[in-house]
């Protein structure tokens, strides 16, 4: 059955690239790295009942095991080419069930990987818990990576698109609202299909200071930004891009402690030295999901919110930890 | 906590190899493939229950891990550079027992790793049921990869090493005759630590006509070897290599079917052209584990074992496939 999987796979992700010199079906595939660029690899894994609800669809459970991965790319400003995906799937189901779900699975992936140009030249199908572990690989030119070190004081901190609005999803199908309108259903959808920024990443290569993807939440993540560069933040509550949808759905103290913690978003948060500013918004113009301006980079460590009124805050939650 | 395991891990795995420009610690690594290099990529995932028993100590689960996904490699005919590491890990346990598990799996990991050069660049620690996902990298010059497709008939068909060992320790273990004497020891010891034959790959390459190595047993991956070739096999059953220990805890008949579908033996089975035969045997002289001739390729389809009488024998079972 492995095979079949795989195949079922393969048939719905198969891209022309002749970067792929052997694909799918081997012991190992084998990959050309173009002359002059350094390969960024990353990993990440999606565990049922952890990261994804049970009954969660396995095309959205495909788009987004890639997303996250191809997140990361985005956040190093490579551009994505390849990915292997590990898959385990519980083997009480019928077979026939089993290949519903793959079937659903790899249109979701395939939807994603088209979409960048991706190659699926891996695949490890067990039986187990449902889990999905993604591999991906992408390209940068030497030097030009974006990374978490970096920022320096003055540097303005910007993030692309809305954040929370993941959280929010998240919070509508455990209360046993989902899909009851226009707004739940936008929200669920940046839950389950959230857009890694690849075309930002690759705009802001020279461009930022240092960058991180969200996932673990606004909060969470540009304190690691602020460590590895030795500064820390100061955010103002009232500059974060929220979407109209979570302002619909939620009050505004609730939605502010989403989009500070919430995450799951997979929008990028970056640092631009201030004379840089004008040039990365023009850049980004056309860039989906645009960018804004949420504060801005200065000495000491640590990340501090400020409200309306001038007031430092202190958020409900510090982002999601594993095992915290 | 997830940034403490991944600590652990690349405490115990660092090594400078100078084509990694940015390990583990960011969004991606960033990792240097040599000019004139084919890149080599497989992904391997270990479930628990699945493919090892409940309370294997967590630094064979380590080795084991990297082990396989190592063999990958070899039956490529690739040399190791770079691996990455999904853990999930059960949130159950107390910090302390998780810290005490990641250790030994790290030990593990770290002892295979450097005896192959090979640095961790990327980590994932999530919760839920026991997995490990190993993604690994090797180099290969051009058109030099050993595949699955390139038995011609009349190719001798070989295997290194032994044969049908991590299935008796299995059996063993199953039968609660763990460590009872030095041949169970041995056949423990092979389930658990299996040898990826790196240095057999690497000079097989250009040598042998097609290679893939043997996790779910010899007849179930050979039989891939014929499918990709379009051609069969004959296996003569008096030839297969069987350690002492094997033979010394089995019977005759069970020690064959151990050899010839127990799977997780992590041997290299490949097949060479007549006229390189001697050749082939002199450069393996100095690989651990040698090799020895079971067989030829012969025009069908399909994998035909002869006992030592001249019948064809009727093995019980074809190897291991998941969800079968």
């Amino acid at each position: 059955m492995e095979f079949r999987l795989i195949d079922r796979i393969r048939e719905r992700t198969a891209l022309l690239r002749d970067d792929v010199r052997l694909g799918i079906g081997d012991d190992a595939a084998l990959l050309a790295v173009p002359a002059g660029q350094e390969l960024a690899v990353a990993i990440d894994t999606m565990v049922e009942g952890v990261h994804f609800l049970s009954g969660t669809a396995p095309a959205e459970l495909g788009w987004k095991a890639l997303a996250v991965n191809l997140s990361d790319l985005a956040a190093m400003g490579a551009s994505p080419a390849w990915a292997m995906l590990a898959l385990t799937l519980p083997g009480e189901a019928s077979v026939e069930a089993q290949a519903l779900f793959v079937d659903g699975l790899a249109e979701g992936f395939a939807e994603l990987a088209q979409a960048h140009r991706l190659a699926l030249v891996g695949g490890d199908t067990t039986r187990g818990p449902l889990t999905l572990s993604v591999a991906v690989h992408g390209f940068v030119p030497p030097g030009q990576a974006l990374r978490r070190a970096g920022a320096q004081v003055g540097d303005a901190i910007l993030v692309t698109g809305t954040l929370g609005d993941a959280a929010a999803g998240l919070r509508l199908l455990q209360d046993g609202q989902g899909s009851v309108d226009a707004a739940a259903n936008y929200l669920i959808g940046r839950l389950h299909r959230p857009t890694p920024r690849v075309m930002t990443g690759l705009a802001l290569r020279s461009r930022a200071s240092a960058c991180i993807d969200i996932s673990d939440g606004l909060l969470a993540d540009l304190a690691h930004v602020c460590a590895a560069s030795g500064v820390a933040a100061e955010l103002e509550a009232a500059a974060l891009p929220c979407s109209p949808a979570l302002l619909e759905k939620c009050a505004a103290q609730v939605a502010r402690e989403f989009a500070l913690s919430g995450g799951d978003d997979y929008e990028l948060c970056f640092t631009v030295p201030a004379e840089r500013l004008d040039a990365v918004r023009e850049v980004l113009r056309g860039c989906e999901g645009g960018a804004t301006v949420i504060g801005r980079i200065v000495a000491g460590s640590g990340v501090r919110v400020r409200d309306e009124d001038g007031h430092w805050l202190t958020p409900q939650r510090r982002g999601w930890e594993h095992f915290a």
